[in-house]
């Protein structure tokens, strides 16, 4: 085993710094975000995180300081959100939305999706995930440490592929076939091994 | 595509709704979280969210109302906490250290398992584990919704398979042979498909 401190790698570069700690954490599930301001955004992120099932509550964090905050002035100005799933055939146009386009540039546009829309919910989805969902901005709070944001929504619609919901509630990824990240560009797939019982004493 | 409002499936049991939503944000990495009370606790979390690398801070989320505190009271009493990788092999022993064992109880005891410690640290490892990190808590945030607690923690120490580090920085989690988990039981292995170019407009 070797240790490392996070003063041992100061004489990397930065890009070896980045690479280690975002995939020091694990693999997570990307979602595109899509967002409404003067045109239709999507905006790449792996930090959705479950907080609650009743209400249904997810947070996320948004890094203000290094990348461009639209989703984030968006999410604030309409209230409004959607997460949409990235399964293995969407990963190179979904790792594409991730380029820091200029404000008045729409991701849908530059990867060749039209944003599909639903009844009184004004944010754009992505039509070709089998996984949507729409949100509504519950509150913020300002990690002083390193000046993020963790954003807290409700879910209040879903659309998803009916098959891909066991009889026991659970959400089958396999059948979905969503696709994981690790760090910015490290994509996985996933396999099933089965469910734990219940843990008692 | 089955359109969903959380109000459809109120005359679902309320296992049901846990597992739809747990599994709804997808795929996360389980964490044992190591802890020093009274005895060496372990509690199993899916939360851990990157929050950046310069200074090396993670998120982790806490639901005090519903399961025992005393992970995140060990915390808030000493100030540190052990993150350790679970592998597939240690899958049954890690799911079982998230029963509900008495304060005084240690769940290391109730697994077999012989705490680690590296020297200056006061919290627990699991020497099993072949990525551990040590960690100081630096903030917490009440998320007022539904009284969850949203803690950030500074990575101090990080023990690693030397072999699991590739020359770009980029842990490999192939190597390590960690595992997911979806919702509280749903486990999965991973195999990495490849690393997307940076995304330029």
């Amino acid at each position: 085993m070797r240790h490392i401190q996070p003063n041992d790698l100061t004489n990397q570069d930065r890009f070896y710094k980045v690479a280690f700690f975002n995939t020091l954490s694990g693999i997570r599930t990307p979602f595109m975000v899509g967002t409404k301001g003067a045109v239709a955004n999507i905006g790449l992120f792996n930090s959705i995180v479950h907080l609650g099932a009743n209400p249904p509550l997810l947070g996320m964090v948004f890094r203000p300081a290094t990348v461009p905050r639209h989703t984030l002035e968006n999410i604030l100005e309409n209230g409004w959100y959607t997460l949409n799933s990235v399964t293995e055939s969407l990963i190179e146009k979904a790792h594409q939305t991730s380029a820091k386009y200029e404000r008045e540039a729409s991701e849908f546009e530059a990867v060749g999706w039209k944003p599909h829309y639903e009844e009184d919910i004004p944010a754009p989805f992505v039509a070709e995930s089998p996984l949507r969902m729409a949100l509504q901005f519950v509150e913020k709070h300002h990690i002083s440490a390193n000046d993020t944001i963790f954003l807290v929504g409700e879910v209040k619609h879903i659309w998803i592929d009916e098959q891909a919901i066991d009889e026991s509630g659970e959400i089958l990824h396999d059948v979905l076939g969503t696709t994981l990240v690790s760090g910015l560009d490290a994509y996985y797939s996933r396999k099933k091994i089965g469910n734990q019982p219940y843990a008692r004493p």
